[in-house]
């Protein structure tokens, strides 16, 4: 039966250890997806300049978010990111602005959480940009699409939506 | 035409001044949902101790987040929270863990990005705790659900799902 | 019967709302005492020059840890300061490093944490700086001495050791 | 006879009182200049996309690096920023981005450090991103323009460079 | 005669080198007691839901407060702990609750603070939730049980209380 | 032609990749100076102890910010910093503090901007220090004066001044 490793046989929370794992070359790629109106987006994206800025300002603070992760999330590893890049897409007709993150790192742990954490914070902060002229935003599907290296190997996420 | 108020007339980012706002009761209610298989969240929810912990961790880690908000997202302002709560329901059947956040603040701007930053980073770190059984599990719907207080008044959100 | 506040009545941990709190001035003032072997005190105290560095750091890392104290205590409210000081008394015939915090706030809650975390961060990096020498050091004593303001009014420790 | 009023008469270094201060509302506007080579500063501005990414990075680390200041000179006073705005102007021919950066506050101290930490670090993260091109850059003249509110009033730096 | 390492020859405070060092396996273990009154920790024990969350929230600031040693404790270098965890054990009759926090690296210098400065921000945080029913309280004996790894090898604390 | 390795094809900034860089030994040393009225470093002068603190807090505030440089720098890479220093030297006919700091580290990327970020704070906080009697200091000169290692190899600062 699979268990959950962050809690010891007490159910007491810990962060595992990862000192017998090797240092293996790890990637993941994460994204989320920010529903607003079709109209919210279109002002979003109106003017060259406009839109270099609110993106750029998304980036950072999800690059940022990815070195904060195991501040942020309790049972994560500190590790040293090798590299981060967060970039957007836009759907003009539905509305909405896709995250994707990825981050890779040479460690003992996976980068999913970092990846995940960046892509989510991206959004939110789209969201706080945006919120004053549509509060009814929502963010969805945040999640993993794929993994490299580690003991567990590859994995990608199956279908698509 | 509404405008992204974030931005200055150059499409520049800035904190907006909030200087001449008055000092009001706030309140912002936002949600996430993580959707797991139904037998990850059985695991999740076997035994007593086992549940107290997970649930527990992701309760701090959300109420951290809503202190951490303007570190996180670039153009928050600091403020000083006067009460935050996370709390947490199982939807077994469904597989999904609907994680609630509530903050409240005496100040000059509203705490909607704080209750989304502790509602988005709780369900991250359930994801975080789950992640090594169930990788596919998604945060869906991150989102406001009422807001009160401030210029612009209450809010609720509409409908449901 | 007493209540442990910080828990709602499902036992769940939460910040707990100080919304209705009158904003008063605080003052908190708290001691650890660092025990050690006279001989690595004498060491600590020996030359002019390095006793000034090395009280000098305890007490940066003291005021620091004041301000971090809503980031480090998880139920913990931020607020704003208006003084910290940290000083330390030696008494060289016990090999005793007195530490003394006090923090002083206008605001709707104690500073009794900040200036306990003062105390004990202060310590702590007393002990680290010594630690080579002298790895048997043990921190005593981390309490509150005095508060001041607030509904529940002063309070004094009775006695003394 | 002036007296530098972070130490007390011990000469220990102290976070003054400022409990006793009115809150006022106060402002800040500090620069900072990155010298590099006009070759340097052409190939930032080259092509209008990146030019809006460089800077909208480094705009974004000097608005974070004010709500941090606290932070990162240890006797500053944690603060709720109103307002943070970070500008730059470029001169090709002399090879100089001048970073202008201003703070405002309704608070009991100044928020001139907020304001140069804002520039300074606006500065770095210029030189950052260029540094593979131009190891030799250098950050000048990071100084206060001018200051608002509070006991001490208005000042205004005299003459220019 | 011993030095104080992080001094250098005028007395002025350094991060030392620890360049040469090896990276070896290295682990501490360090302990505190919050001493309170029994009835105190009668009531925190009560009713197995709440026990649940007091404990938990502490386990999670101590396991936090490891990762933030090099932030809190100046002259400490940053490193990526492999593991942390963090127990309690309460003694009912006497009213204490002892604290002990584990840590284990992979790295070129120990990791007595993190394991010590777990402990004491676990015992700050039991000592939060419960200052409102018990002011008195007291943390004591903070210090480092063993340590294992690195260049002065194996230490174990004496005796014992 | 050169280029902004920061920067991608299409403009955006990211955390570049440095996964195939070999981890190598790599120093920095920076400088900065504060440029004050003689009078106002006089006074920083008078008293031995008095100048012990100023100049540790300072040194404190330079070693921390360069263990924050990737939390302040956006594109920078977080790393395990082996050593930093920070030292002052102060030309009193002139009215000028020099800030001098070095960094290393075993890594995939250099330290300069952890050396400059440590310069620039350790200025940044004199200039707090000393602000009550002289608002006009100014920071001048904050630049790289040497680095080793990396694929980059050694680099030093031309001539002087």
């Amino acid at each position: 039966m699979p268990q959950l490793t962050h809690l010891d046989d007490t159910g007491a929370a810990r962060m595992v250890d990862v000192g017998d794992k090797a240092e293996t070359a790890r990637e993941a790629v994460a994204s989320a997806a920010v529903a607003m109106r079709p109209e919210t987006l279109a002002l979003l994206l109106a003017g060259g300049h406009k839109k270099g800025d609110v993106f750029a300002v998304a980036r950072v603070a999800g690059i940022q978010a990815a070195k904060k992760c195991s501040d942020l999330i309790p049972l994560c590893h500190p590790l040293m990111l090798n590299a981060v890049e967060v970039g957007f897409e836009c759907d003009e007709s539905r509305g909405v602005v896709e995250v994707v993150a990825s981050c890779r790192v040479s460690g003992k742990t996976g980068v999913e959480m970092e990846a995940l954490t960046a892509a989510a914070v991206a959004a939110l902060t789209i969201y706080d940009m945006c919120k004053a002229v549509d509060r009814g935003m929502e963010i969805q599907a945040v999640r993993l699409l794929e993994k490299r290296g580690g003991k567990s190997g590859a994995w990608q996420r199956e279908g698509g939506d």
